[in-house]
């Protein structure tokens, strides 16, 4: 049966409810914020945004991975030229070293250029301790993480929803490719939706964070001029544990030792020479036992002397954040936190961390001998005040009276019948210190206010993160004002094994970034 | 020019010379001792002696690697069957385990049976750490030991001499597949040099002895009745470090503990966390660091309390014996021995040795991580007197006391909420005690005299070796008496990486143990 056309609307009728239909549409979008647009052309566009993303993930990262690395750098400058961005490849004074993508944009009219930090290197991966069902380089969507149940996806088809808490898996999905990517995908939604930033833009994307930064301050020195600006914004690290979006104002220094302890010139039978020839992994235990007491406290002599201790103002500020320390506590299995201390008062402290103790095997590979060394890695974080230099000749110092000969090399056959203790220590190349901008300066305000604008939860606000980036130099060689906006969701597994990013929170840093860049004007 | 006929020597003055030959060679070969026939047979057949054992060794030997354990044990069985030997394979009450390969040869008018001991399985092998010119399971020649700057030779052609000084790369061409193959060279030399044996002789190869003999105890109770003789000769161990004959009268009993203590459930930013989550590696350094003070004293409660001190016989044999210290702690680098003690003295005290610690990674892999838990691998040797059951008991009881709940499985997320301190400890499957022989046996006497007939050299007598065998179940099951005669050089690398044995310690071996199948009767 044919449709009775009496019943069906005129066409005078149907042009009257599209053109209401339009009006408000219109209106809609005009009535929009610039961070709404931001975040409608953000939520149209996730398919793409990780489809890119996985396309960067996909090229192993580590600093000492010359091809690769140069690879992540070429794949970062072309998605900044693809938008229209000037780029140039920063070299060091030395070469064959990681560089850094910078890139430029002017906006007519800005008086005010900030720069826009984070890094495109990652911590090294030992892929065999990777749950079974994930690689450390290959880009994969996981229902949760996968200790906790999480299960490989399939890629969504394009227009199929998104779910916002499932999480990319991928070596620096969170440390720091997010942040790299969370910046270029905020200045694009800018354009994109026919916004304009309110300031000058520069990029500048780091390709050896993980390693210790160490050809930065060459870069800085280097290219100084070219890096002039009013405001550094860092893009890296957690966001509160709670979820909550969180600044850092402040970064803790480090700096990584490798320690080596000597015993027989060649692995013994344990039954032949057990009891008599020393053993390494003894030796090892106790050395690195004296480090600390039984309450956590660093027993290098002097160790805590240089610290400068929180500010008041520095202080309240801690004391307005939810303290995490229970919930950690009951995620991590924790009964009872080093020394007793809270979360916030170990930031307070220059630390004394184990990263990892290596000495012949243990478990199903051991055997029954006495091996020829035993190795260590430390990593010493640095507070206001305390100069990693000084913490390690410190440490040297400590080691010494233990009774050690020290090297910075393997002891000759002769020194090894002179002396009873030998060890090594040599300094991970790259060290650095503390860093902290003031929670008062102006600047400090405008971005506050500006990524409190782009969310409907509370911005917190820490005076120090745990955690280091090597903002020193940015001080030291540019006098840079610094403040640090976090990413990744707290359990994202940074730096170690089944690395993930929980996806709602690079869409929040998008949405952050995109609101800086265009804050209100000093 | 033509040779001048008259100057060469006649027929008949050839034909006399010949017959003088022959009668020369014919009297010396009577006048030939059984021993010095043995070592001229051996010496003729060096060529095919190292070819089969080659064969033999290029067998990986885990204990745990079952397809090739059995392949070992029929690689043995046959070399026995192609000399003779009537064989078996004994199996445990345990299905799956390796077998025992045992073989047996009566000697019309004896009266004597000598069983003839050694293991076929060899310790677990690291490829990586091995010297990258040789590999765990590919026999070759080398010129010298590689971390004395051997390089790999080519197999001699049949008929070019091979030097002694050589060294035969593989795993367990030391420990201890020298001992199978030299006992059934032995035989072999004997009966192929129409020499007897004065006794009827058992051999019983064992495939588990390095993963602690774990059912060794049903074997020898299961065939109780074929494995009765007079006396056990062991086949294993290294000889003098001055390269000095060795028999051992006694063997340390052993045992294996793997240790675990737990830090946060997921690895953690030593960041973020570090000063405030417990370090797994400091712990665990905490822990062993207590186990011994800084004298070597081992200092779990009542470790020493049962241990029966050397006799004065045993006193008088060691002060017989060079005392190799001196020229160890040049050899392997070490200026001061563990508690200031001689290698001797070290014999008569239980041990505490760390086989090895791991703990997340040291060195290039480190990352700056608080990891969630450590391992390390000890084994405690016992002495005379002590039960490796009561000795890890007190161990746990130390680890108790240093504040820590003791568990024998991973800790469940309840436990962790209650417990600072949370440690496993699980046993190593098939620990044992010391054993020892009288020296004043009569039967000890007669094997001394026998093994000193084979050599040019003198025979040490040492009444403990440091190492371990499962010789406490011989005496346990079968009430046997024991001897043990040493085979490889002392810087065999037996246990460990690049292991390595000199070819005149197999040549001095089939000799001593032909001396011990030919040796006086009671």
């Amino acid at each position: 049966m044919p449709p009775d056309r009496t019943n069906a609307p005129n066409r005078s009728t149907m042009k009257f409810f599209h053109t209401i239909l339009f009006t408000f549409a219109t209106l809609y979008v005009f009535a929009q914020t610039p961070i709404e647009k931001v975040r409608q052309f953000r939520s149209a566009h996730e398919h793409a945004i990780l489809s890119e993303y996985f396309e960067f993930l996909a090229i192993p990262n580590h600093a000492s991975d010359q091809v690769n690395i140069e690879r992540n750098a070429a794949f970062i400058e072309a998605m900044l030229k693809k938008r229209g961005v000037q780029t140039r490849l920063l070299d060091s004074r030395t070469p064959g070293t990681p560089k850094a993508v910078y890139g430029e944009v002017l906006t007519p009219g800005a008086t005010e250029t900030i720069l826009f930090y984070a890094h495109y290197d990652g911590q090294p991966v030992s892929p065999e301790k990777w749950h079974p069902s994930i690689q450390p380089f290959v880009p994969l969507l996981l229902s949760a993480p996968v200790d906790k149940g999480g299960t490989v996806l399939p890629f969504p088809a394009k227009g199929s929803p998104i779910n916002p808490d499932w999480r990319i898996s991928c070596r620096s999905s969170a440390d720091d490719k997010s942040g790299v990517m969370a910046i270029i995908q905020a200045y694009d939604a800018i354009v994109k939706s026919g916004l304009k930033p309110t300031c000058n833009i520069k990029f500048f994307f780091e390709g050896e964070e993980e390693i210790g930064s160490l050809h930065l301050d060459e870069i800085l020195e280097k290219h100084k001029a070219l890096l002039q600006g009013d405001l550094w914004i860092i893009a890296d690290g957690p966001v509160h544990q709670s979820g909550l979006p969180l600044l850092d104002f402040g970064v803790r220094g480090d700096v990584n030792v490798d320690l080596r302890v000597y015993g027989p010139k060649r692995p013994l039978h344990s039954g032949h020479y057990g009891n008599w020839a020393p053993n390494p992994c003894l030796l090892m235990a106790q050395l690195l036992a004296g480090m600390k007491d039984a309450h956590g406290k660093v027993l290098v002599k002097g160790y805590y002397d240089d610290l400068i201790p929180f500010t008041e103002s520095e202080k309240q500020a801690f004391a307005k954040l939810p303290a995490p320390d229970e919930q950690m506590k009951r995620e991590l299995g924790i009964k009872a936190p080093e020394g007793g201390r809270t979360i916030f008062e170990a930031y307070e402290l220059p630390s004394l961390n184990i990263n990892g103790i290596r000495c012949a095997d243990a478990g199903e590979k051991a055997s029954n001998v006495i091996t020829t060394h035993a190795d260590a890695t430390l990593d010493l974080r640095q507070v206001l005040g305390t100069d990693y230099l000084r913490q390690i000749e410190r440490l040297r110092q400590h080691i010494r009276d233990q009774g050690y000969y020290l090297l910075d090399r393997d002891p000759t056959d002769a020194e090894r019948l002179q002396h009873e203790k030998i060890a090594k220590l040599t300094m991970g190349e790259g060290g650095y210190n503390a860093q902290r901008t003031p929670l008062d300066l102006p600047a400090s305000g405008r971005v506050i206010r500006a990524v409190q604008s782009a969310t409907s939860k509370n911005v917190l606000i820490q005076p120090t993160a745990g955690g280091s980036l090597p903002l020193y130099l940015f001080e030291k060689y540019l006098d840079a004002k610094i403040v640090n906006l976090c990413i990744t969701n707290h359990d994202s597994n940074q730096h170690s094994e089944n690395e993930n990013l929980r996806i709602q929170y690079l869409w929040d840093a998008i949405e952050q970034l995109a609101a800086i860049m265009m804050m209100e004007k000093e």
